[in-house]
Formats: structure tokens, C-alpha cells, sequence
């Protein structure tokens, strides 16, 4: 996927600012701070207090309109901030990039150059962040910016992948397919195990092997169980066993979707 | 959740015969032999074929007849052949145990003393099993004969979980929900990608991490996204992408379910 080698285009230092004080922009802030090939000018939030404990080790504000020149600014705020934040910028013909996945590169103001950074790794606030588990899906207008961009995600050691934005829309749908909706069935899992006093550790081993049997298998692949096999005696007494009625349509409707992905 | 130190009690090898040839039989074999502490008598599958490459290094058979005295015979065949089986076995009084998550320990034929000896993990033909990540839980009958099952679960390096007859049960309905619909939850993922020809490669960290974070938080806390958030604009957004019917039936009915915990 790599576009062409940003060693050899650039050997100056990227200089970024950072827009926002949320997770993502906070776990970009350390990497890039670690990183020789970036340097950051500058760190905004509207709320000072929030990044105030890192005024020593970069220059920060709570003023747009003091946004000094750098190679990239990088919006990191909630998706329905973007749009308003990049009309406030104070000046034009820059490069600005949005960290979303799901908004449009259109959304941010036309008088600068428009990006998408889009870091595709579920962020929490404690956790250490490997960025060489963060893949980076990069998104420009015109192809003039994307080696810069690359190049950035280059600096903190992500994998980078040039996108369209329907791809990136795919993307950030089937995210929540795989995190929002997989954690929900380990809740699902965590409150079938509750009710019997036993404890969900015991599954902490088959969560952690279903997810990497999927590293080098399709999924389709590593199908098993009573759904694909259409072991219906099974089948017939989980839903019995199951008390509520809301495990039980989940139990239903992922047997229907194992069956048909079978062709059972 | 230890009973004993296994170690002060037995210094003897622990003999076993295995009755089956699937991957659970033949992964506990592999792991059997390399154990110091344990000895694989004789191997039994009613195909010798399935096992005659291994009729060098142990006894193999297809005559239940056949079968030698071991202090502990586990028969690993598919769940309806269990009970058969363990009525066919021309003994009395020896400790009989299957290994399946979903059959009652009196499935076991009474003329023996019966365990359960439950591997709690996904098991491929070709992919090598580390059996220290293999939670094991035991059942007996009576407590005389627990502790030999610890010792053979510990001789394997496993970590062993006492359970009753209820809480294996539960164990092996959530597997089904943070094993197979979890993988099923990666296929939609797979079809949505491939839909937009961009790479399910892209998705690999985001797999892994999702697993990874519920091991030291739980399912609860772990959660994010637009359905916890109950971000509205987004989850319609989602809905219109998605285009098939059963997609948008999973996407909704999770969506309810993580609503439903987080009190929206």
C-alpha cells in the first residue's frame, strides 16, 4: 500500500498542531512527541485546563487566532465540532486534517487543504496506545498532500492505507460490527455467566483465541458450533436455557445469520 | 480455585486411555504425551485410520474390548455418541469422563464413575493448542474423584475451574456467544468491506485490541460508540449504508442491546 518511500522526500521534521484534548488527540500528542521525524508547534483546546499539565513540554492555547504556521493541523474534536472548528481557522491555503471516520473531508472548510487522519483502533483514556497496532487510513483531495500524510503516519510506525471516502465509511461501519457489537456479546456472555455464580474469566482465553484465530483465517473459516453445523437439538435447548428474552433474539437472529452465511 | 497442591498427593503418572479421534481427542493426546506427569495407555477410534499414524509411539485400537486398565478413560466423541459409547465400555467402577460443554454428567453409563473434563477453548485441526490458555472445568459426581481430574488438567499446565452441572452449562451457551456469533460478527464485517473493495486486514488491530481490553476491564466499561452514546444522526447514517437487510437487522437489534445496558 505504501505510496513511495518518505525517507527519501522528506528529511525535515513534520511540523503538526493538534486541535482538541479528547482521547484521540491526546494518544497522538505522546506519540508524536516520541517521535524524531515530528515536531509539534503547538496544542489547542478551548478548555485549558484539560492539557494545562503538559504546558512545559509544548505550546498550548484556548485562541484559534493564535495558531502558528505548521505542516498540518490536525482536528481531533467530536465529529460534530469538526465543520465548526475549521471555519474558525484563522488563516488559508494550509493543510487541515479531520481524525474522524465517519465525516465527510467536505465537511471541513474549503479555504485550506483538506485531509482525512483517520487512526482505526478503539482509544481509551489509561490504555497505552502501539501505534504499530494502529492502522492509519489517510484521505485527500487531489493526490498533492497524500505522501505528507503518509508520511506522518510513517513517523509514529502505523501501517497507512489510502482510502476513498466510501471506503472509509465502510470501514468505520464495520468497526462497530467488530468493537461496539463484538464487546456487546461479551457483556451479553458476562451476564449469562453472572446469573450462574461462575466467573467470566473462564472466557477470557476463548475471546482472546476467537480474535486471533481470525488473524490468518477468514472468518468464514473459522466458523464452528451448533449454528453452522444446524444442530438443532442444541440450539433448541440454549433457547430454553436462555431466561431472557432479550438474549434470546440475539441468540435467534446470529443462529439465522451463521445459517445462512452456510447455506444451512 | 485450587482444591490441593496436586503435587504433595500424586507422584505417580497419571494413565489415561482416549476414547475418539476429533480435535479435541487428538489435541489432548499431543499434550498428554508431552507431559511428564501423564501416560496415554491406548488410543481408541472406531476408524483406526484416523489414528494409525500415531500406532508407533502409543497403542491403538478400535475394540472397545480392547480397552486396558488407565486410571482415567475420556471419551472425546461428538455429544450424541457419548452416552452409547460409555454404555459399550466392558468395565465397572473405573473413572469415566467425556469432555463435551453441553452433556449431562449422567449421560455417563452409571455402571462407572463419572467426570466431566471440559476444555473451555476454540480447537482447529492444524492450529497448535497452548493448552496453559485452555481453562479446564471438571465435574464429578461425589468429590472423591476431583481431585485426580485437577491433577490431570494441572499435568497439562491448564488452569481448572470446579463447576457444577448449571454453571458448565451457562459456560458453554456464552461461549457460543463470545465464539461463534463474535466470529459472525467479523463475517458481517468481512461482507461490508469487501463490499467497498477495501482490505478486512484493516481490521485485524481493532479485532485483537477489542479482546485484549475486556481481559483486565470489564464489557461493561469497555464499551464505546454510537449505540452507548445513543448518537442518533450516526446510527441512522449506519442504517442507510448498510444494504443488506440482514445487516441492518444485526446492526439494530445490538444497537437496542447496548442501549439497553447503558440505560438509554
Amino acid at each position: 500500500m505504501s505510496i513511495y518511500d518518505s525517507n527519501s522526500y522528506f528529511s525535515c521534521m513534520i511540523s503538526v498542531s493538534i486541535i482538541g484534548a479528547g482521547n484521540v488527540a491526546t494518544h497522538l500528542y505522546k506519540v508524536f512527541k516520541k517521535s524524531e521525524q515530528v515536531s509539534v508547534v503547538q496544542w489547542y483546546s478551548r478548555d485549558l485546563n484539560k492539557i494545562k499539565s503538559y504546558k512545559n513540554a509544548v505550546a498550548i492555547t484556548d485562541q484559534l487566532s493564535e495558531l502558528e504556521l505548521a505542516d498540518i493541523y490536525i482536528i481531533a474534536v467530536s465529529d460534530d465540532a469538526i465543520a465548526s472548528v475549521s471555519e474558525q481557522l484563522p488563516f488559508k491555503d494550509r493543510l487541515v486534517v479531520h481524525t474522524s471516520g465517519s465525516v465527510s473531508i467536505y465537511d471541513l472548510d474549503k479555504k485550506n487543504k483538506r485531509g482525512v487522519f483517520y487512526p482505526l483502533q478503539t482509544f481509551s483514556k489509561e490504555a497505552k496506545v502501539d501505534f504499530k497496532k494502529v492502522p492509519i487510513c489517510i484521505e485527500t483531495i487531489g493526490k498533492k498532500n497524500l505522501p505528507l500524510l503518509q508520511s506522518l503516519a510513517e513517523a509514529i510506525g502505523s501501517k497507512v492505507y489510502k482510502v476513498n471516502p466510501d471506503q472509509r465509511k465502510a470501514l468505520h461501519l464495520a468497526a462497530v460490527f467488530v468493537n461496539n457489537f463484538t464487546n456487546q456479546l461479551y457483556r451479553i456472555a458476562h451476564e449469562i455467566t453472572e446469573s450462574e455464580g461462575v466467573e467470566f474469566d473462564i472466557l477470557k482465553p476463548l475471546i482472546l483465541e476467537t480474535a486471533n484465530k481470525v488473524q490468518h483465517l477468514s472468518p468464514y473459516l473459522a466458523q464452528t458450533g451448533p449454528a453452522k453445523r444446524n444442530d438443532k437439538k442444541t440450539i433448541k435447548r440454549h433457547l430454553k436455557q436462555l431466561e431472557s428474552e432479550h438474549h434470546k433474539a440475539v441468540y435467534t437472529l446470529l443462529t439465522e445469520s451463521i445459517k445462512k452465511t452456510h447455506g444451512r
